[in-house]
């Protein structure tokens, strides 16, 4: 596989077919694993590192639950390449900032990544289309299981596996769901739900991980705790509070059709004319339009466009994958011009 | 002629059919008269004020030029009545102000229109499509000789015709033209275009004449002076400038085409989108909008609409019209919801 080949693929999770992903975009459980008597990345040297990069890479390779994967080098990457992966949530921001000894490891759907040599040996992750954590889990764990014949992770009985950051030790998991809320937004309501989410010890996070702010009506929950339960519990314990998010949103989507369907199909319909003929339009400004068009597709107010086509297009619209579908380096003024060519194209009926 | 038969009218003035039509909107002649003997409205007793209206009422059904109007008297109309004749520049607000004796002449193309009892006995104004002034002079012209048949009005050899304020004695002549100027204004050189209109001793007003600001970019330039010239040189004088300043208007315009067609594409494309899918929308969004698809539309960057249902649109959707339509009276909220309404069929294509 290219990466090229991903420009024109639209990633399995990404595909609104999973449960509840009317709300809930997509699930994600990573794992954070590293191998015994070997230093924490930060702290190897590179002898050490790059050592941690082949064990891995070779032990990818032996595992048949990998098979359809590729293995991308950072030092073989561009800085385009590199963001263009972070934009498809194939890797972080801290694996891209230093190339040496790192790779990440990717199958043809995007439904796993496996990062090495991050802030861990090895990073994984899989992704699921709408609230699916459990199955997930489950496509991670056979992954976790096959990599662990193949590779001496660190663990100690009474502590779980060991991770460079404390707070991941124990499991080393950590569950996350993309969540689309525009009504409790739109209804204030947000600010009290995200506080009773920060007061059940989980996080909450903007659209691409770790240091980014929720902005507009997304927000991504995961669990702040990974020590002291097991994956199933800790999974559980995210769903129940994720189910409750959804039915709140669900009832404010409730409360504003009967309150304030005319302010609604106003704002729908105006966001999706923008959309269709903007001929210069910055990322925040398509983010908030494509939210509430998705939200006026969730509600059949617009019934000629499909999730997917929207799910899409907050990929597409992203700086690195508007300069490798022109394959050019492009400036902040000409993707603003391409980005509304690349709107209207995909939103023509 | 009834008064809602004026509804799905237009006005011939609004027809977009006169010189430079594009960029001035239309041309207004009005002259002020009072009758010879009579104390100006405002100091007149009733029987007085009475008898200027059916003196003048009189005269209008004996002038041939006349024959084509139709009388209101003010006392016949409810306010939405009153605020539809305002909004369709057939009357002004001080006249609606007071019904008392008052009364206004109206011809079937609303070319001609004549306040009785107004600040004077009599306000005729003839509006003309485009920069045509001269034209309008010509009709008015006529009928005021008409008139001056049946009428005596007051006038002094050395002053001319005297008015209730000195400003309009003289000829009681002023001419008005209102022009839609956006380059102008996206330019950031309308400040000074209107800092030489002031220093050449003319008017600058906004869309519904004296006491209204000039908003967005609509605006209405008329003489300060009526005395001491001829009504052919106060003419000649208004037409020197305004040919000026559509000169400016038009290189401002090649200006923004040259230097920044995107922004402008993507500016009027916006504002069509909003206006074609609203479903809220108040009176000053509206202008705005429909000013820059009016702008579009002269650039040929909007090719399926005309000139003509974008005037009318600037009418319409005013309060009054909308009640009017609709037949009943609206709240705001209403308003803004039956005027997206409006607007959405009127622009469907």
């Amino acid at each position: 596989m290219q990466l090229a080949d991903l420009v024109n693929r639209t990633s399995e999770w990404l595909k609104s077919t999973g449960p509840n992903s009317d709300i809930v975009i997509s699930s994600r459980i990573r794992l954070a694993r590293n191998l015994d008597k070997v230093p924490f990345p930060h702290w190897a040297n590179k002898k050490q590192s790059e050592n941690v990069l082949l064990s891995v890479e070779e032990a990818v390779a032996k595992t048949a639950e990998l098979k359809n994967t590729t293995t991308f080098r950072l030092m073989d990457l561009d800085s385009i390449d590199k963001q263009f992966l972070i934009e498809r949530h194939m890797m972080s921001l801290e694996l891209a900032q230093k190339s040496d000894h790192k790779a990440v490891v990717i199958d043809e759907e995007e439904t796993i990544a496996i990062m090495i040599n991050e802030e861990d040996h090895i990073r994984m992750q899989v992704m699921q289309s709408g609230l699916n954590l459990f199955e997930a889990w489950n496509i991670i764990n056979k992954i976790d299981s096959a990599l662990s014949k193949e590779l001496s992770f660190a663990f100690l009985a009474d502590l779980g596996y060991l991770t460079a950051c404390p707070t991941n030790a124990g499991t080393g998991m950590r569950g996350s769901v993309m969540l689309h809320l525009p009504a409790l937004v739109m209804t204030n309501q947000i600010n009290r739900v995200l506080a009773a989410i920060a007061k059940l010890s989980f996080n909450t996070r903007g659209l691409y991980g770790e240091g980014t702010q929720a902005h507009g009506n997304f927000f991504q929950v995961s669990n702040q705790v990974s020590l002291g339960h097991s994956e199933e519990e800790i999974i559980e314990n995210i769903n129940g509070l994720i189910r409750q998010i959804v039915e709140q949103e669900n009832q404010a989507r409730q409360a504003l059709l009967s309150e304030n369907r005319l302010l609604l199909e106003d704002r729908v319909n105006r966001s999706f004319a923008l959309l269709k003929s903007a001929h210069i339009i910055s990322s925040q400004e398509t983010i908030d339009l494509l939210s509430m068009v998705r939200l006026g597709c969730d509600l059949e107010m617009i019934k000629n466009i499909g999730r997917k086509t929207l799910n899409e297009l907050f990929i597409l619209i992203q700086p690195a994958h508007l300069q490798k579908i022109e394959n050019k380096k492009l400036s902040s003024n000409e993707r603003d011009f391409k980005r509304a060519e690349l709107i209207r194209k995909k939103l023509a009926i």
